[in-house]
């Protein structure tokens, strides 16, 4: 029999008619013979409540009580959702995490999922039952609630899928999949019908807000067939999967742009060995994730490094790099928030060449700067001034024929 | 060393700021060398609004997902208190029912305590740490979370009190202690320094919301002195205690009334073998609780029969009787809720004659009739007219010399 778990996040489960809504689409899996796990995100908002209680408590912070507050909102929204299948005649109970159990590291306030006991559960999903999990939730070794961090619940079941060999993982949101860029900058993005791991990865670290990276690796690799839907609508979302499943794979599937970054520039630094070492060292101390870096070519001993960091990160970065100034050795350093990331993602670029060249002949047509740029194997990025932000996405958009049907 | 357990209810523990009082108190018992256990209530309101969450999800009830929804105020207010332990400089943690565990049988919703395992709760105590417990929530034979009905937090406080063998049980709340009657209603009302078990048992019963009766009960069978005090005073409360703690006994400790009376008479009920348990049969099937019977005299094999029920229960209880009335054999139904039960409550009494006479004399003399006696070993009640209610508080409360200091 069909396996699959489905996930509602807390816009889709916000109040007592969104849950009797998401109950009406499990009871329609559950009809059509599918056993289901169902996983339920917090009411929208009720997260956040409970974390600004903890903020209010204090200085101090302690994230096992901070495990125990915050992870209510998910164990209030599970036992609902068992009441909501109920009344519409669907056997129905409700799994804390300490009940399965999902057992995790002890890295209270964002622990990482060690093992699934699953045989309780699968005896009473084959009984007919729909298991209701609340997400985000597990235990810890020290027998206390452990939380998962951010995107949580996503990962609550993409575990449970995994461990339970589901048929596959949807997803329910308040999107209804992934366009090949943001429909609010580009009227002809068009949803994909399905999107590898590795491209969705790639669009999750270049600032699509739809799936936690962390999410999206489990499913990589355990090999489970994502779906992002809407909670709000029937037609069929986007599938995230492995790269053989895609028939007529694009070259380029999206264009991805991301104003979380924010430029810093070192002017005239020593280009002797361990220089680097000395500049990212203490970032990396300060938990100051550095993500595109670019060194120029030296010129009497010295170079230019530019490199981006999140934009809330910059004020204190730049204090960093300002004190440590002697140590390092540079002359200067310029910052610049006013930049924008625009990625150009696809698993088709790694046999077909001249995606990069089109990109970079796109901008140039347009009178577009490119100030920085990095490249994996299945996109390019560039950093460019903000202003040009989405004339630079509606061009490569059309570039690509992503424009056309 | 003193160990204590202390229990704050809902008004006390409402928001941030009355939950660090709360914990101040608890660190003032920490600072004198007690082992303290912490027992906390919802914030107030909170368990009722989950409560009108589960009742708008339909009228189909499952008792285990009621008590995963409803359960979740208590655990993040013992995080909550936790946190601001430590802000104070005090070594918390803390504990959920299925923690400890506190186990209890399967009746989901309104589950008895049948056993705590306090071993590793006892082994940090020792080692200077507070235990906070959410209160109200156990571990049903089933693995799954159980709570323990009305005022269970206080049925908690004190069965680990009883497991723990604490030298005292504090039920901090939102009164100051017992009255000798209702301060609304007799000014010169006092606050008791001590009752017995036996009185607070009546009182609990007679209207008192104080302490639920289940909590004195288990207190009483498991020798925990309780006290009764405010969170917003430092001023002692009332200690509930054995009968031979208490050096100078009163004859009579209070006056009590309750409202929640309403009086069902019926006439010329045929007087054979068995009509009492056809009439009160069908209203135990039904739930209804009947308070006091009274039966009049027989005369040519018919006799009338009042008793009295609690308000909200008077309408099916009528109509309960009524649907019976060919089976039952009786002429009339009248039905009257506009009655107040008075009682006079001592354990005295059980060694003093003339306690009722001297009721039954001062209402007399006010010109209130009696509707109804009913007396245990350490109470007398009567029902009387509801509009006569707080005139035989205050003749009651002079005439046994409460008044005076």
């Amino acid at each position: 029999m069909a396996r699959i778990v489905v996930k509602f996040g807390g816009t889709s489960v916000a109040d007592i008619d969104r849950i009797k809504n998401a109950a009406g689409r499990i009871k329609a899996e559950a009809d059509r013979g599918a056993e289901v796990v169902a996983v339920v995100s917090a009411m929208a908002g009720v997260t956040n409540q409970m974390v600004e209680l903890t903020d209010q408590m204090g200085s101090l912070f302690d994230a096992r009580e901070y495990d125990v507050i915050v992870s209510t909102g998910e164990q209030s929204n599970a036992g609902l959702m068992a009441l909501a299948l109920q009344t519409l005649g669907v056997q129905a109970r409700s799994w804390l995490g300490w009940q399965i159990p999902i057992r995790t590291d002890g890295v209270h306030g964002k622990a990482r999922i060690t093992g699934i006991e699953t045989g309780e559960l699968e005896r009473r999903l084959t009984g007919g039952e729909v298991a209701v999990v609340s997400g985000f939730q597990g235990l810890g070794p020290d027998g206390r609630i452990t939380t998962l961090g951010r995107g949580g619940s996503d990962l609550t079941a993409v575990a449970l899928a995994g461990a339970l060999g589901a048929e596959r993982c949807d997803i329910y949101t308040d999107v209804d999949g992934i366009y090949t860029s943001d429909p609010r900058i580009v009227a002809k993005a068009k949803k994909l019908a399905a999107v590898t791991y590795e491209e969705m990865l790639e669009m999750a670290s270049l600032g699509s807000n739809v799936l936690q990276t962390r999410s999206v690796e489990l499913a990589m690799n355990h090999g489970v067939r994502l779906q992002v839907r809407s909670a709000f609508s029937d037609a069929p979302g986007t599938f995230v999967v492995k790269e053989d499943e895609i028939v007529e794979q694009q070259i380029v599937s999206g264009i991805s742009d991301s104003k979380d970054e924010a430029k810093i520039t070192l002017l005239r630094v020593a280009d002797r060995p361990g220089v680097a070492a000395g500049i990212f060292g203490p970032l990396a101390d300060a938990a100051i994730n550095v993500d595109m870096i670019v060194q120029n070519i030296s010129e009497d001993g010295k170079t230019d490094l530019t490199f981006t960091v999140g934009k809330g990160d910059l004020q204190s970065a730049a204090r960093l790099l300002q004190n440590n100034q002697a140590d390092i050795g540079y002359e200067q350093l310029v910052q610049d928030p006013d930049v924008v990331k625009i990625s150009v993602v696809g698993v088709g670029m790694r046999s077909h060449a001249g995606v990069a060249q089109k990109m970079f002949q796109t901008l140039a047509e347009k009178g577009i700067n490119i100030q920085v740029i990095s490249t994996s194997e299945i996109k390019v990025s560039v950093l460019i001034a903000e202003e040009y932000g989405e004339l630079a996405v509606r061009a490569l958009h059309a570039a690509y024929d992503l424009d056309t049907d």
